[in-house]
């Protein structure tokens, strides 16, 4: 959490910590300025122990800048057109600008953590440049995970709200969904209604337009996928395919609040009509594994450990894993599950392999999303809900969205 | 332009140019790959002079990743998995990799420019790793304007064509809220209709419905700002604000197309009823400045010169301007204008800096917006064209959206 920040630049012997915001999402900046974020396009935030956050910030954007409470300058301040006069190069520029920022902070020694988005190339110069000017600091290699990564792990009471509220709409899309197919009729085995044939398009219409009227934006898009594309994990989808039924529709939905907030991530796969023998029982088995899993979350626990009794479940049901094959693309062919918030992919991570230490911690909010894809055979089966563990420990399911899979056309 | 990538690669000296991806916008990455690009998460595209693209993705995202037409390979097929466990760090392991794909293509000497955007901290420490990793070979430090920057300054057709179509969405949502204003009546001096008082949030949501249907976005959000916060050039605008007759409301839209496409940005600055004198005459004598700009831009000049030009008018006018003090907060408080595209600030700068070199290319395409700020006085002006210079050299201007300050009520 927000508060964790501080004990962690003790912890880890860190002078100050420096997060650089250009023209990208940022979500760490956002973590540390707030909605104010929104509005501030450039500029860097310094962290030190104890200290009130310093924001360097545009003078254009003096109103956001005021609204975070922080300590703060603008570029005018240092005379950045002077700098960039003399530097004559931005690159130069920038380093000379932190330079004159940690002079005024007094940071002139001890370990220096730096982050925030922007042009790794570009920043990589900036820092070797930075390095020269102010020989007393050691640019810091950050832990695993990250400081800010760390306490963007566990979140407070607020970030639990938004992401509820996320949540609901996205219960609200699939909902939209349902409705569509359940007032469609087939036509041999397609499925159409007054407005002509019902495409995964159609479907991807009427979600976007549920996200809008409530705020929401899709900055990854999403998934609506069916039958072979179902079987591909990130294949969006083909938007001229007609429903047909029986075939298994992955909806795969990721939508956050507008301006940089929070998201929520959520998977159902649905079929029209009757679903064969063959995919109700794949259905059934991700459902299984998704049961197993959420029943055994517990404060502690590997998070490793969950992916590995999910592969053994399905390498018992005779399924192949990525365990066995990192190139497998039939059977079970991805992690279980990774954190969200700020972002869509952020820690703990819920994947298999050895070198990943992330364990459950009172707090965390993560994905489970266990999945069996056959491409081959036209079968792609994705389960996902979102977990909660609460300070105490208690674990609560986020996702109240029905599981099933076969919707029956009018 | 995309074909101009090779030749500069060779002109610079190049051995090869990478561009990492992360879940972050890439607008290089999207402009090298294309449309594609939406539905891969993460990856990198090396490319070397008078070679095809290789592109290394996702096993998840093959599908996209074929329509790229690339070279290409996934990161199973360089076992990152056994990489990962090896190293134990995902740092140390990105660094890893990244050797491996260097030896793959046989790069293993030469200048290598690094590009792409995420974390600075984690890209500096990664790049450290990999020059110990691949001695043979030198990071480059980009020439001004980068190598991928000055491609991109120069738009081909469909590059133009898509940001037309964008234009075109953005004159109906200025209509939209014309039509808005035109339908309320005044009661003393707030607007209102049979919805109520018409305010500043409703006026957004409009704008944003307009966008929606047409499939556009607005990752940056938008400025719809009146009186003393439209003197704040990025503020932007209070939603509860209810508008006033006579007060300047600053309407600035910068839209992008869905899925990481192209942006407009156009500003015009309106007011219900009738304009003051003073507003009437600032707002006549920005517009003087945008049209003696675009009346004298051609190919060869030099950016800065046409602030200079806006400078030198508003001062005999007897406006202070920037050029004067860098920290100014009321006049002429801003830079003239920039490149749009792929990022809403782009290359061609048009401001003030003497360390500004860039001149107007055959093919640029590029924002001129003159602002006067007095928030003091609860007034801000501004008004933005974007300017196309055609590979012949004429200009065009690509805004087709009135000018007019005063829009009167029912």
């Amino acid at each position: 959490m927000k508060h964790d920040i501080d004990p962690l630049l003790r912890e880890r012997g860190l002078a100050a910590a420096v997060i650089l915001k250009g023209e990208f999402p940022n979500p760490t900046f956002r973590y540390v300025a707030g909605p104010p974020a929104a509005h501030l396009s450039t500029g860097l935030i310094v962290l030190r122990p104890g200290t009130k956050p310093f924001l360097l910030h545009g003078g254009m954007e003096r109103d956001a800048a005021g609204e975070t409470g922080f300590e703060r300058a603008e570029y005018g301040d240092f005379s950045y057109s002077k700098i960039i006069e003399q530097e004559q190069s931005s690159l130069l520029a920038h380093a000379k600008l932190l330079q004159k920022v940690f002079e005024r902070l007094h940071i002139a020694s001890g370990q220096v953590l730096i982050g925030g988005i922007m042009d790794v190339g570009r920043g990589y110069h900036i820092l070797n440049r930075l390095r020269e000017l102010v020989p007393g600091i050691t640019l810091a290699q950050d832990a695993d995970p990250g400081l800010f990564h760390q306490a963007r792990l566990t979140k407070d009471a607020d970030e639990v709200a938004a992401v509820r509220a996320v949540a609901r709409v996205c219960a609200r899309a699939f909902e939209r969904i349902r409705q569509i197919i359940q007032r469609g009729r087939l036509e041999g085995k397609k499925l159409k209604d007054s407005d002509g044939w019902i495409t995964i398009g159609r479907l991807r219409a009427e979600v976007r337009r549920v996200f809008f009227e409530a705020g929401l934006e899709e900055p990854h898009g999403n998934i609506i996928a069916m039958g072979r594309d179902a079987g591909v994990p990130h294949n969006a989808g083909n938007d001229a395919d007609v429903l047909v039924e029986g075939k298994p529709i992955v909806v795969d939905l990721y939508p956050a609040q507008s301006g940089g907030g929070y998201y929520f991530d959520v998977t159902r796969t649905i079929c029209v009509g009757k679903a064969s023998a063959e995919l109700k029982e794949l259905h059934a088995l991700v459902r299984e594994a998704v049961d197993r899993t959420v029943e055994t979350i517990h404060v502690g626990a590997a998070g490793r450990s969950y992916q590995e009794r999910v592969c053994d479940l399905f390498e018992e049901r005779g399924h192949k894993t990525i365990r066995q094959d990192e190139r497998l693309e039939e059977g079970y062919v991805h992690g279980l599950g990774h954190g969200i918030g700020l972002e869509v992919h952020e820690r703990p991570h819920l994947s298999g392999n050895v070198a990943n230490k992330d364990r459950i911690e009172a707090g965390a909010l993560f994905t489970v999303e266990p999945g069996l894809y056959y491409p081959s055979r036209d079968v792609g089966i994705r389960i996902e809900d979102v977990i909660w563990v609460k300070p105490d420990g208690a674990v609560e399911n986020l996702t109240d969205i029905p599981y099933e899979l076969e919707i029956a056309p009018a």
